[in-house]
């Protein structure tokens, strides 16, 4: 157990919890649940909303520096890409190539720093061509974070095969279920996330 | 009812909801609250530990830059104070006098930008010099807000005479309290909230 454990979570729209009506989205639970198992933390979403990861990219040191005061046990969990692979004038806002780069840097910029990484898989929306350009940025990150020795959670294929997740999302805005979703989210990165908390 | 209504939560460790085994915080639960009642919302929840007055001041726009894009609906929650009047070496972190200063400061930014600002006073701790020190702040606060018009929500004296309140911040670590005291807190400023976001 860690006595003064702060845990950043940098990313998007999902990250942030967008559409949960309990306003908990995934990262609420999990922390819950670190406490419900005695591990009381403190948490921080810095999520925002159609963020890509040029941008998160350019902002996670900025807003973690106050956040992590000397002495902490400070850890970093980061999610995007579902934003990267939207298409504008029918191009991905962000090439897959520089999805992958920006992962790669942010990866090197936390180790540089010391930090201990956990990585998120962008999840599904109601859009299956959307869908699948995100399941390719998927590969490329299982495989950025598998050489940069980081844990990966991989939702995106379970969460488009959970009738849950997928349900709510068409309920919702398309993009973002509502409670239940994020609570299957949470159960799907539950595991890894409690191995790497106790590491 | 608003569309896209975005809320950003500026302030210190009591905004971030430290010490909350369910992760909700007093902000989590106005927010659940608001969806309860039909108004969905984003919450963006920026509170961050140890910070007095001019720590907040000095990134409030920053962080909430990126958090409003054109086009939402745009508001900010302000509260702050208690690590002000922390003691180091004898005398506050920040002095009663800067402390106003910042917020009058804080209140003409975001009136400059148009924004719609809600400010909660600052919650007692489980020592009764500084808690003192606060309430002397709280009246320089409500002072600073009457003459800007924005709604100040004195919590600070409810919070003093809460059993509940009192009690969790004993029992945690002389600061925060738990969720039953978060509870407290959400339900003192709620009618304020409430009459603010249907403004």
């Amino acid at each position: 157990m860690y006595n003064d454990l702060r845990v950043c979570f940098i990313g998007d729209s999902f990250v942030a919890g967008v559409g949960d009506p309990q306003c908990l989205g995934w990262v609420g639970r999990l922390a819950a649940q670190a406490y419900a198992t005695g591990q009381p933390l403190t948490t921080y979403n810095l999520g925002v909303r159609m963020q890509t990861s040029t941008e998160i990219l350019g902002r996670w040191q900025a807003e973690c520096a106050p956040r992590f005061p000397d002495g902490c046990a400070a850890r970093l969990v980061v999610s995007f890409g579902v934003n990267d692979t939207t298409l504008i004038d029918g191009r991905p806002r962000v090439a897959p190539k520089q999805s992958a780069a920006n992962l790669a840097e942010l990866l090197a910029q936390a180790t540089a720093r010391g930090l201990a990484v956990l990585v998120v898989a962008p999840p599904p929306v109601d859009d299956a061509e959307q869908n699948a350009r995100t399941a390719g940025l998927d590969e490329h990150f299982a495989d950025i974070c598998a050489a940069a020795a980081v844990p990966y959670v991989r939702v995106h294929h379970p969460l488009r095969d959970s009738a849950v997740w997928m349900r709510e999302v068409r309920a919702g805005d398309g993009a973002h279920p509502g409670a239940a979703g994020y609570q299957e989210m949470a159960a799907l990165i539950g595991p890894r996330w409690r191995e790497w908390l106790a590491r």
